[in-house]
């Protein structure tokens, strides 16, 4: 960049914050004008404002959950739904998969049976995710994405994420904060879509993944290649380990929904100074659905306890239905 | 941030903008005027002046290798030199290495014996660089780094970087580029002082790396701890794959030094539009050192002769002696 088109940008910027300024009067506009909101101002507002419990910009990391966290989780995780469209897609190279279990339970729509264990979860999974190549499998989610719709709300899953959520991330980054996706959904899955739909590039998406392979081939082409063998699953005590890796850095807020993320959010209150952990409890069943300790995905009981426990050192419980005005983006 | 601070920053930032003008004119100013340095900014300008070759900012990814392309890596790689200094600050509590190889001999300074099979080396990279916190690990190496002077020069370790290439990592960043280290060497060693020496921070370091696990405990703490065990060797093959999992993106520009960066270099090149490959070749025993296909440490020997053959096609092979008017920053 030139310094004239470095001087113009900034010029650009300077009347974008013009505007930023006007929108700041309705940020998280979609939020009750409740205590977790007031809470999650006041926090911003003391680690933004210079005195003892001032920040850096470049400290200001927040991690977000994905799945009921930015986006909704039910009956079944968006992403197995990927993965029983895919098989369904594959299905013609793949004839064996007629009488083959859990292939044959998968494609019949029976995703009960397909689920039943741990073993058949993976099989799924490496089938409909592995043994392609990184170009590939990137161009199926795309097309899936764009076209897929949500089994009870007909909307696209891009349209299933939570309008406060969103609001959330363009909030912290306005005020200096770099926003991170940590799911244990795929990484490769998730930053396919994550940056037009969150506004978080892929070298702030962490998740699960695959291992993977590279072949230079003599024509000068290279390829990454996707392996039927788990790399790392992202969840629970991977969560901080995850964080480590990729970012170096503790997080000053964590935002989670489930017991999955409470070693993260332990992980990020442990830090010294003001931090902030935000469960996302699913209150709403007539705008979306109540679910927490027993619920077969996203089940919050431990985390719920511990976040009780301590609301008083920077722990916040988002009540759905009482603390959201709207839940899904329009 | 509020929006008057937002206002101020970018009036600091415009006058920060002034400055970089003047300055750009002795941009690569350690450089000569040789073909390296003009095709270099040649296809900077070419990727970030409007056209048909014209790539946005957030696609401007540049990654680097450390040892050997960054700093110096003879007579031995620097990171090897903190782990005989770190078993020795150690061994008081390891009566037992008095007496048990390969710590005998690197207690002893025989580094030869101790690094004589990859078995050797990997009990001494897990001696030192295990069976503790992320907390003691980094003091530890900052401790080290601050101190430690390298056995011939007598210059601390982090004035063994090549000014020439905190030049083209400055000149990149003013030009939009995202800076990335691609390193054989451990991720935690490096993002200690890779901010401070180089201007990149502790996400865009990516590293060979230990098992890791995260510890919670019921006082609230929480920790992070290495274990003796290897999660990630970031050599050969494995960059390209670390590039994929922490950036997500393939980058515009990658520099190296050795065969070890060949196949990233190969992943660079292989993708679309115009891309740079960057070797430096160790060529001046005067001021540095001098060796590439038959060397111990940093053997660039398939590499030389690849982007030889490919020179017209994007390889530039960066001659230290001629291509270089400094070596190391004063
Ligand atoms: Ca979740
Ligand atoms: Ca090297």
């Amino acid at each position: 960049m030139k310094p004239k088109h470095t001087f113009l940008h900034c010029l650009v910027l300077l009347s974008t914050m013009y505007t930023a300024t006007i929108l700041a009067q309705t940020e998280l506009a979609s939020w009750s004008d409740s205590q977790a909101k007031n809470r999650l101002m006041e926090y911003v507002s003391t680690v933004t404002t210079k005195g003892s419990s001032f920040v850096d910009t470049e400290q200001r990391v927040a991690v977000f959950d994905n799945d009921g966290t930015l986006w909704a989780e039910q009956p079944i995780y968006f992403q197995l739904v990927f993965a029983m469209d895919r098989l369904k897609a594959m299905q013609s190279q793949h004839p064996e998969w007629k009488t083959e279990e859990p292939f044959k339970s998968a494609l019949a729509g029976d995703v009960k049976s397909a689920l039943s264990s741990h073993e058949n979860l993976a099989k799924l999974i490496f089938a409909s995710h592995a043994g392609m190549s990184q170009v590939e499998f990137k161009q199926a989610v795309k097309e899936w994405i764009t076209t897929a719709k949500h089994p009870t709300t007909g909307r696209k899953y891009t349209e299933m994420v939570y309008q406060p959520m969103l609001e959330v991330l363009d909030y912290l980054r306005a005020n200096g904060f770099k926003t991170y996706i940590v799911s244990g959904g795929g990484i490769d899955f998730m930053r396919v879509w994550a940056e037009e739909v969150y506004g978080i590039p892929p070298e702030q998406v962490i998740g699960s993944s695959v291992e993977k392979t590279f072949t230079f081939n003599q024509d000068g082409s290279a390829q990454i290649t996707r392996q039927s063998e788990l790399n790392f699953n992202n969840d629970k005590e991977g969560k901080p380990v995850a964080i480590d890796a990729h970012i170096g850095r503790r997080p000053l807020i964590a935002f989670g929904n489930s017991d999955g993320d409470l070693a993260m959010m332990q992980y990020t209150m442990a830090g010294s100074g003001k931090r902030l952990a935000v469960y996302i409890h699913h209150t709403d069943k007539e705008r979306e659905w109540a679910y927490d300790r027993d619920s077969h995905i996203g089940s919050l009981d431990k985390g719920l306890d511990y976040a009780t426990e301590h609301k008083d050192d920077g722990w916040i419980i988002v009540d759905m239905k009482k603390d959201w005005k709207v839940v899904f983006s329009e």
